[in-house]
């Protein structure tokens, strides 16, 4: 990201009316410029400033965690975020909730010719300030660009690395019969945000994006409750549902949610129903489901509390035995219902 | 890339004659049925059968070095490879040229819809081949999916984590005046390579490109030279031409080549004239330039050429003294010659 440029030979980079060209991929003297005059002024630091084709890194207190996520979000501005604090996000969760703390990211660009250079600049400033706020740092970066019509604006593929202490042991195969399920906070914001943008669903209330990085929650509840806490989880595409029944499966277990336990915004819940879709399908950027054991589970729940993200944290369920690995819910109804993941797809393109 | 599925629920991908379509990036069982039968059948390790969001990794034996690439090259498929393993390559040179043994990669796939199971098949196959080859395991994937009409195929952003000594100084800011420039092998076969299959060239003699993991032979140089090689760098994008100025900048120096030192294959050549495009400014994803004290270049040269991706090593030119940093180059005709890195676009989507 920090390649050099001789000084004095190009004209300052017209941020305001300019666009993605297929020069800015190229390698040569206009790729430069574009790496220096916006991603470095936003994400510009001492890593990205070693200017060689690998970043080298401090040693590392702990194990070694990575993740990696494309990000193609559409719209790629959205009430409550936009597609750059999203891949920051969405690759510090996957960390956070792997009990890891997220250290360093790295950011692949796939840009369309003829996008605006004042959208991407603020991408960029959006990752910088998703960056700063997650206490992460981007280290490696790399832009391509493809000729109109064979990408879609921009699509931003992170990697994260992050530290894990010894001792943790949170796994998605480690859920136990009797033990309890946590969840931080409402469901289906993210992706209720996502689509009522995107069929221009004029609500009275507006429904905002929960992204947001839960590391600092994560280190919380470690903090307060590291060996009874089994595993976390965000449910991000595939909601809840598939959270859980991935969960169920690794564990080989069944889990059973109460439905009246789950917190929902009144205008999410409307716009599901207006547009027939099912909370527990829909995407969460900033929200984790934790299991743990089930005697912690209120002192836990009260710590999460404390915290902004987890305001409304709740026990939604309970891990149970079942050789199906089935997850049902407890209906507000009395009754009790699959549920199971999407065969299909509900909302493409939501992160 | 290794969530569950339960068993028996969904018929077998049919990966001779199907397509991808949205579902498959959507969360749900599709998106595990891909990963599953057709990735994790060509790509799994115990690594990514940790199943859970981030993948713990054992304790580094050194310095930790990081980078990312996202891969965009049209056509896919190439003489002498494909997407698939130039993105491996190009992860894995960018951190053998560091001076570090390559470990991990992740690679994050955006697919567009439509997109033939078939070949993504062979691309996987490719990229398990390449790794294999290589050395290193691939310890976590994503996949997206797009509308047709909003991605081209497939795109491939791979990060790579590599460890590199304590002791090793290589920085392109190393280079001293009087050091010896040396090159691995022939240039511009990439580049020409993808430009004839793009431009339907028909030449007697098929340009290959030359994409090729560089560790081995980087892993061979490091040990026999290790103190006096000042900096190594992999001439992709914007070709020899661009990585010279970069270190020319970086170093604050200037080079001076000796044309008739460069190795170039007659058919490329011929090629670059009809095509009216100078070798220099054309991609390469095999081939490394090295800066070395140059007492040492004829052994490390030597050295260089009992490897099979150093075969035609050569001392292709010296590190100057030069205030403007310029790179130029003494001609087969006697003359001398600026060479600039291009200030637009030659090759899009080469890499």
């Amino acid at each position: 990201m920090s390649r050099q440029v001789k000084p004095g030979y190009a004209r300052a980079l017209d941020i305001r009316r300019g666009r993605v060209d297929l020069s800015h991929g190229g390698g040569g003297r206009a790729m430069v410029q574009l790496i220096r005059e916006l991603f470095a002024r936003h994400l510009g630091n001492a890593y990205l400033e070693q200017g060689n084709d690998g970043t080298v890194l401090p040693p590392l207190p702990g194990r070694l965690v990575v993740t990696t996520d494309s990000h193609v979000v559409s719209p790629l501005f959205f009430p409550g975020g936009d597609i750059g604090c999203l891949a920051v996000h969405g690759t510090v969760n996957d960390l956070a909730v792997m009990g890891a703390r997220p250290l360093w990211l790295t950011a692949g660009f796939i840009l369309e010719e003829g996008f605006p250079l004042a959208d991407l600049d603020r991408i960029a400033a959006s990752m910088a300030r998703a960056c700063r706020e997650a206490g992460v740092q981007l280290v490696a970066g790399d832009t391509k660009v493809v000729e109109r019509g064979k990408g879609d604006g921009v699509f931003i593929t992170t990697s994260g690395i992050g530290v894990v202490a010894e001792s943790c042991t949170l796994s998605g195969a480690a859920a136990r019969p009797g033990d309890a399920v946590l969840l931080s906070g409402t469901l289906g914001d993210h992706g209720m945000a996502i689509m009522s943008q995107r069929e221009n669903l004029g609500f009275d209330t507006p429904i905002h994006s929960d992204t947001a990085a839960l590391n600092g929650l994560t280190a919380l509840m470690m903090q307060h409750a590291d060996g009874a806490i089994r595993l976390m989880r965000d449910p991000t595409r595939g909601g809840l549902a598939a959270t859980l029944n991935e969960i169920a499966d690794q564990s080989g277990v069944g889990v059973l949610l109460d439905e009246t336990m789950i917190p929902l915004r009144p205008e999410v819940e409307a716009a599901c129903e207006l547009l027939g879709l099912d909370p527990l399908n829909v995407a969460n950027e900033g929200k984790l489901v934790a299991v743990c054991d089930a005697a912690l589970a209120p002192t836990l729940v009260q710590r999460m509390r404390t915290h902004p993200l987890g305001r409304e944290a709740a026990r939604i369920g309970t891990v149970i035995a079942d050789s199906h690995h089935f997850v049902q819910m407890q209906t507000r109804l009395g009754g009790r219902r699959m549920v199971d993941w999407l065969s299909g797809e509900q909302l493409p393109r939501i992160c």
